[in-house]
C-alpha cells in the first residue's frame, strides 16, 4: 500500500502541517509540492517560512516546487490546501486529468455531487464520486473535508443524532493558526478579541446538515437540524475551543449524551486516533494548549457536559490545523486507499 | 453634595480601581481604607501591588489602613470589594451600624430584601432597603451590583425586555482582571482558553432575573426569562466580551432592537456615561482592547447584531472592573446620594 | 502661535499616533492628510483601519485625503511617517517647495546637513538647517528625530556624557507597534521572542554618534563613544524596554547617575512632559505595560540603576510611538516653533 | 543498567517535568514521589495540578506520595526539584543517609565541596563528591545543576574559553515556567516586561566561574572572566533566551567562533542531544517557541553570531525546564550512573 502524494499550496500554514504529517506516514509518500509561479523551481526549505517545528523535513528540503498544473504533477493523489478562491479552478483541472483531489479548500464543499466527508461520521457519501465523474465527464474526482470549526463540532454532534438532536447554538474561540500566515497581525490580536472571521458563521451554519444528512444512493438529503454560530479570535495559537448548546426532541441526560460521545468508534486507518472523542470529567477542560495534542491532534475533546433548562451543554476543543485541515484531509484518503478508490 | 467614602478590601484589585475611580471624584472623597489585620497600620502605597496605573495616587499613598471594622471606619458610604466569603459578615457588621454599604461582593446580591441594582435598569429597587433595615433591625443598609459578566449582559437585556425576550443564551469571553490578583496564573493562560470560571455560570443565571424583576411595593417579582450561560477565560486584560442569542415571543428586526439598545437613557450623576449602549455598525466590534474604556469605561458596546433563525444574535463587550465592578458601586452610590438615601 | 500642519502617510500606525497627539494641540491644527495614490480623495475615517483608540478623532473623520505631493498639501510644518524608501523623494520634495518637514523616517537621519534632534538633547543641532537649505538650495528644509529604540537610550546616555561615558551595550525588548500594521504576524511572537528586527541595531549604533555629538558651528562631530546594540522583538503592544550597559573613563557612583538622570531639565513646550527622565527605585520597574503612559508617554523611565564591575548598568524604558516616533516629532515642531523657525 | 528513582518536589513545575522526561527512561524508574506533609499518602494524579502534557504518566498516577524524609524513600538516586530554602535541611539529609542526591536546587551549588557540573562542561568536577563525603561524615552525596539562565550561557562559553574569554555580559529574556506555579500573575505579565528576577543575576554572575574553572585534585579554582548579568522576565512558555557580549584576550573571528561550538561533543548517554550546541545561519533565530524542543529540549541553540568593536556578540536559547532544569539533573545523574557512582 504505497501512494505518491502531492501538495498544493505547499508553503501555507495548512501545507507544512500537511507535510509535517506525511513526512513519516506508512502510506503515502511525497512526490510534488506545488506553487504558485513564482516559488517554482525553486527549493522548498529555501521558499518557506517554516512556522510548525524547528526544521523543514528533510524529505522536501531540497524539493524543488512545481507549477499547479496537472502535466507537472506526477501523483496518485493531490491534497489541496490552497485558498478557496484558488482552489476552484486548480482542483477541477487535477480532477478533469484524473487525478484523486483530497481537498482542504471550501471551494466545492456544498456542490451537491461533492462528497463533505468525516471519515468516522459519514463515510457513505464517498459515493458521491460515481456522480460527480459522470456529470462532470471527470477522469477523477474531488473529496473535500469541512471547515475547522465544523469538523470538532461535527464529530461531538454526530453521536447526538441518535438522540434526537434538533438545534445547535456554538460559540467558538478559535486559534491563530486558523487564519494562516501572515494571518492576524499581532497588534490586531494581543490583549483582544475578534467577535468576527469572515464567512466562518455561515460554513459553521451550513456544512453539518451537508455532513450528518442521509446518503439516498443519490444525493445527500440535508439533517433536520438547526445550527447558529458565533465565530470569535482569541490569542491562543493552536486549537478551536467550543461553547455548545443542543437541543433534543425529547428530554436526555448528561450520562445518555456521554455514553453517545464514548461510543463513536475510531478507523482502522493509520492516522485515526485511538479515541475519537475524549471526553474529560474536570470541572475546566478541554483547554486548547493541554489537550489538542491528544491522538497527534486528531482527537476531539469534550467536556464541561451539563444540562440546560432546554436541552445540554457542552464544550468541544480540536486542534484546528490536523483534525480541522490536514489531518482531515489525509484521513479521508485514507479511506479512500483502503476502500480502492485510489 | 459633599460624603466621605470608605473602601474595603483597598488592596486588590477592584480595590484598586475603586480607589482611581474616587480619586478625582466630585461627590466623594475617600477618607478611610480598610484592610485585613496584617495591613493594618501600615501606609496604603507602601502595601498595595498597585497594577491598574503607573503610580498610586497621592490623595492614598500615605493613609494608614484601618481594620474592617466599623468603629474605625469614619464614613457615609463604604464601599466594598470584599471577597464574598468575608463580605458577609464584614458588610452586615457596617450596616447595622448605620452606614450604607454599596458592595460590588456577591454575599447578599440574591436576598431577598437587598436591592441588586444597576441604576439605569432597575433604580426602582432601591426601595427594598426600607423592608432590609425594619427586617433585620439594622441602622444601615447593603445595597448590590451584579456580578461583572451579569452587568453587560443585562444592560442590553433591559432595552429587549418589551420586545417580549423570552430566552437568553451567553458565552463569556472573560479578562483576566476579573479573576483579581494574583488570580490567573500566566502559567494556566499563555496560548490558551479555560472554559471555566467558579460559580460564574450560576450567577450570569440567575441575578438577570432579579434585575429586570418587578418590584411590586414590597418584593421583586423575577423576570420571566430563562438564561443559560458558558464561561470562558481568555488572555485579555480587561473587558469581557459576551456572545448572546435572545429568542422572544414575537418576531423582532435587527433594527427594532438595535432603536432599543440605543433608547437606554442615561443617567445625570457623575458617573453615568454619554451613551449607556454604544451600537457600532463595523463587522468586527467591539474588541475588549479598542472599546473597553469608552464612556470611561461605563459604556457598555453592542455589535454584530443579526437575525437568527430563532430570533437574534448579537456581541455585548464592557469594562469589568469598571462598569463590572467599581464603577457599577459608585454608580449606585451616585444615585443614592442623589436621591437623598444617604 | 497657530500653524497648519499635515500629516504624511496618516493611516498607518504612526500616522494615526500623529493624528491621536495633534488632535487638541495648542499650536498645531491638522490642515492635510496626505496617503498613497489608492487613498486620495477619500475619507480618512473611511480608510484607515484606526487600532490606538476606539474612534477616529472627529477634526479628521470625513477629511479628504490629498496627494503627497506639496502642490496639493496648505500647511506650514508636514510631519512625515512615511517609510523610508518613500520619504527619501517625498521629504526632499516637500523642503525643496519651502516646507517645514519634521520626520520620523531614517531615510536623512544621517546626512551630514539634516540635523537629527532630540530637544532635550541637542537643540543646537537645528542650525545644520542653514547649511542644509544652502547647500541643496532648498526653500524648506527637514529635521528629524531618532529611531524609537535609540531615542530612549540617548536620553538616558546624555546626562551621563558629563560623566565620562565611553561605551554602551544595549539590549532591547521592542514592543509590537514598533514594527507597524499589520507589521509582525501573531503567529509569529505570540509565546516567542524574535532576536532581531531588521536594520535596528545598525541605527541605534550610529545615530547616539551624532545625537551626542557636538555642534561646531557648521557641522556635527560625532561623539567619542562606542554602543553595541542586541535588538529582539517581544510580545508587548507599546513600550521599548532597554537593558543598558554603560563604561566611564573614571568610577560613576549609583548616586551620581541617579542625580545626574534627575537633572535633564524639561523644555516648555506643550508635548513637553514634566519629567524628561523618570528614576523609579523598585526592584522591578520600568515595566512598558505600567509605565509607558508617564509624560503622555513623553517621560522615559529609568530603573535597577546598579553598579558593575566596569561601570554602571541600568534598565531605560518609553513609549515608542509616542517619545519614541510621533511624539518626537511633534516636540521638534514645537521647538522650531518657539525658536521662530516656523 | 537499572536504578530506581526518587523525585522530591514531585507536583511543582520542575518535579512534572522530571517525571515526564523519567518515564520511559532506559535506565531509570520512578520508585518514589515526595511532596510536602498535605499531601503524603494521596495519589500523584489527584494532587498534582498537572501543566506539562494532556495526561498525568499512567506510571505515577496512582503512586501515593510519601514524606520527604529518607526512612520512607526507597531510591539509588534522588531527584531534587525542591525550592532551595527547603532543599538545604533535606537534601543534606538524604545525602547523609547515603543516598546519590542529583539536585536542581540552588541550596548546595556554591558549597565548595559540592560539585556544580554540565556533563559536557565539567565532568571532572564530580571528583569532589570525595571531598565532600570526606568532609561531611556523609555515606551518599549531593551533585548539582547550574541555574536554568547559566546554563545555556555557560554550554555557549565552554567553547569560547579556549579563544581567550575574558568578560560576559548577558541579557536574558526568560520563560514563564521558569518562576513555577502559580509562579507569575498573568495580570502581571500580558502586554509586559519584568525586568527582574529575585536572585537571578547574582546566580548568573558567580555560577559560571565556578563551572569554568579548574579542578585541581582538590577543590575547583575558578574561572578568569567576569559575568554581569541583567535578567527579564517576557510572556514565553518555555526557552530562555539570551544575549550575549564576549570579549577576548585577542581578536576573535565569527568563524571560529561557530567553530568553537559546533566543536563541544555530545555525551553517550541517554538524555545526551546529537548535538550539544545548534548554531543556526538564519538571521531571525534562535527563537524559543521554534527551537526550545531541539534535541529534545537538550540542545543549547545559537545564533546571530556577529563581530562586535570590543568581541562578539550572539544569541543562546535553551529550554529552561529540560536543559535548564530536570534534564540537567538526569544527565548529570546519567554520567554517575556510567561512571560507576551510583
Amino acid at each position: 500500500m504505497r501512494f505518491k502524494v502531492a501538495v498544493l499550496g505547499a508553503t501555507g500554514m495548512v501545507g507544512q502541517k500537511f507535510i509535517q504529517l506525511l513526512e513519516n506516514h506508512p502510506w503515502f509518500e511525497i512526490s510534488a509540492l506545488a506553487a504558485s509561479e513564482k516559488r517554482v523551481g525553486k527549493p522548498y526549505g529555501e521558499e518557506v517560512n517554516w512556522l510548525v517545528s524547528a526544521n523543514v523535513p528533510e524529505c522536501v528540503r531540497d524539493m524543488e516546487m512545481v507549477p499547479m498544473d496537472p502535466k507537472h504533477v506526477d501523483a496518485d493523489i493531490v491534497f489541496s490546501a490552497l485558498p478557496s478562491n484558488v482552489a476552484r479552478e486548480v482542483e477541477a483541472a487535477f480532477a478533469k486529468e484524473g487525478f484523486v483531489v483530497a481537498s482542504n479548500a471550501s471551494a466545492f464543499r456544498m456542490e451537491e455531487d461533492v462528497p463533505l466527508v468525516i471519515p468516522e461520521v459519514n463515510p457513505d457519501h464517498l459515493q458521491l464520486v460515481e456522480t460527480q465523474k459522470k456529470k462532470r465527464g471527470w477522469d477523477g474526482f474531488i473529496v473535500t473535508n469541512p471547515n475547522c470549526t465544523t469538523i470538532m463540532l461535527v464529530i461531538s454532534l454526530k453521536p447526538l443524532m441518535d438522540l434526537g438532536l434538533k438545534t445547535v447554538r456554538v460559540a467558538s474561540m478559535q486559534a491563530l493558526s486558523g487564519a494562516g500566515y501572515p494571518g492576524v497581525p499581532s497588534m490586531a490580536i494581543t490583549d483582544n478579541v475578534i467577535p468576527f472571521i469572515k464567512g466562518e458563521e455561515e460554513k459553521v451554519e451550513t456544512e453539518p446538515l451537508k455532513l450528518l444528512g442521509k446518503f439516498d444512493g443519490k444525493k445527500v438529503n440535508p439533517a433536520p437540524i438547526k445550527v447558529s454560530a458565533s465565530c470569535h479570535r482569541v490569542p491562543v495559537i493552536d486549537g478551536h475551543t467550543e461553547a455548545v448548546w443542543v437541543e433534543f426532541d425529547r428530554d436526555v441526560s448528561v450520562e445518555e449524551a456521554i455514553a453517545a460521545f464514548e461510543s463513536l468508534k475510531p478507523l482502522d486507518l493509520p492516522t485515526s486516533p485511538e479515541k475519537v472523542i475524549i471526553v474529560r470529567s474536570e470541572p475546566d477542560r478541554p483547554q486548547p494548549r493541554l489537550d489538542r495534542d491528544e491522538g497527534n491532534g486528531m482527537s476531539v475533546v469534550v467536556g464541561r457536559v451539563r444540562k440546560d433548562s432546554n436541552g445540554l451543554k457542552y464544550i468541544v476543543m480540536g486542534h484546528n490545523t490536523v483534525r480541522g485541515a490536514a489531518g482531515a484531509s489525509i484521513l479521508n484518503a485514507e479511506l479512500m486507499a483502503k476502500n480502492g478508490m485510489i
